[in-house]
């Protein structure tokens, strides 16, 4: 049986999501199996910026989505974001070194079949809508996210 | 043998503990035994707001209570609190999806035996007091946790 | 075969860093291997004071090296750190305990033979040559990370 590798992806930070998207590919890399259950601010990260609506949204979903990033290129830094301007650097820095930005990372893991689960619960209170977000996402809850990480070598929350 | 998760509660944020909480419920529904170990911040969220007192404590401590969190529903969030009114914006939005609070995932977790444990050192060094927290706490060391979760299936730091 | 726990250590703060070499310290006390895998903000901890250093850097490198935290006892907090003042307030609580510093518990996971990792993209993004971090590093990237947790009892992302 191959091993297999279970992140749930919580926070909504660009360092944090690169961190855990590197793992993912990494682990597929080496024929690791991968799980990624994003919850909370985790689904920012999963928004198409070409596809946010605001049909069908209370007020306050409307507002809540208009404050969130637009997918994972507009996530802010977890630190020393400096309201964008340390973000710009990081990112500067990366250029410099010829290394991927997030949305590579990003793709590349869709692209290697990771799992994309997205959390239920997070999704009706902050009024995400599943064409909203990347179409490999599949909408669980947490007794199906629990199940898949019991049965994995390894688990984190990010 | 029955499967265990290990939660080491960290954090003192409204949103985090409430992905903790609502793991530790949901394991708890399909069989899975339960540990939580709250140290640093994450004991704000065990603090009864009917019992917190300053008896016998240096004014360090005293500061530091006054500081704090009254308990889980006074957690803040870890991102878009905006001085507590995106917090007051997100429990609005709980509410408009008939969800439960905080302090209802809290209730539950009580009730269904999941073992709560606090970190010895942690508690010294904030000057928290045992009476101070929910009744069901059980004081440990990190030695206790540590042997707690290398037998557990999984583990989660929070 | 003895137990093995492995941390993956992101973030900078001065709280979670505690947390991290408290547990490794213990974990090592009982016997359990310890490997801490480095990796964004992480490699803050490691850096030796008396050893920085803005040779061969860019611009950008030698500004972020500015103001990067400069090693153990510098960091600041996770949570109420209100521009240092919240951090000189909880090292005064330490002290009111006679409870080791972060740095002391650094020196202790580094004689009690914990294996330090650190994260080769990370070095290379921001810019931190070897010479300036603790000599026990050894930079690998995130594959052998992943073999190393793979095979632990349980993994932490901290």
């Amino acid at each position: 049986m191959p091993e297999e590798m279970n992140l749930l992806m919580f926070s909504g930070d660009y360092d944090k999501a690169m961190a855990g998207l590197i793992l993912a590919n990494s682990a597929r890399e080496i024929d690791v199996d991968v799980t990624m259950f994003f919850s909370f601010w985790g689904l920012w990260l999963l928004r198409d910026p070409d596809k946010i609506s605001n049909e069908d949204k209370t007020v306050y979903e409307k507002m809540f989505s208009t404050f969130s990033p637009k997918g994972a290129e507009d996530l802010p830094l977890s630190k020393m974001n400096f309201n964008g301007v340390g973000k710009k650097l990081l990112v500067e820095m990366i250029d410099d070194n010829h290394a991927p930005h997030l949305i590579h990372f990003l793709k590349g893991a869709r692209k290697k079949n990771v799992k994309f689960y997205g959390c239920k619960l997070s999704m009706e209170i902050m009024g995400f809508k599943e064409e909203e977000l990347i179409p490999e996402l599949e909408i669980v809850d947490a007794k199906t996210y629990l199940k898949s990480a019991l049965q994995s070598n390894m688990q984190l929350f990010i």
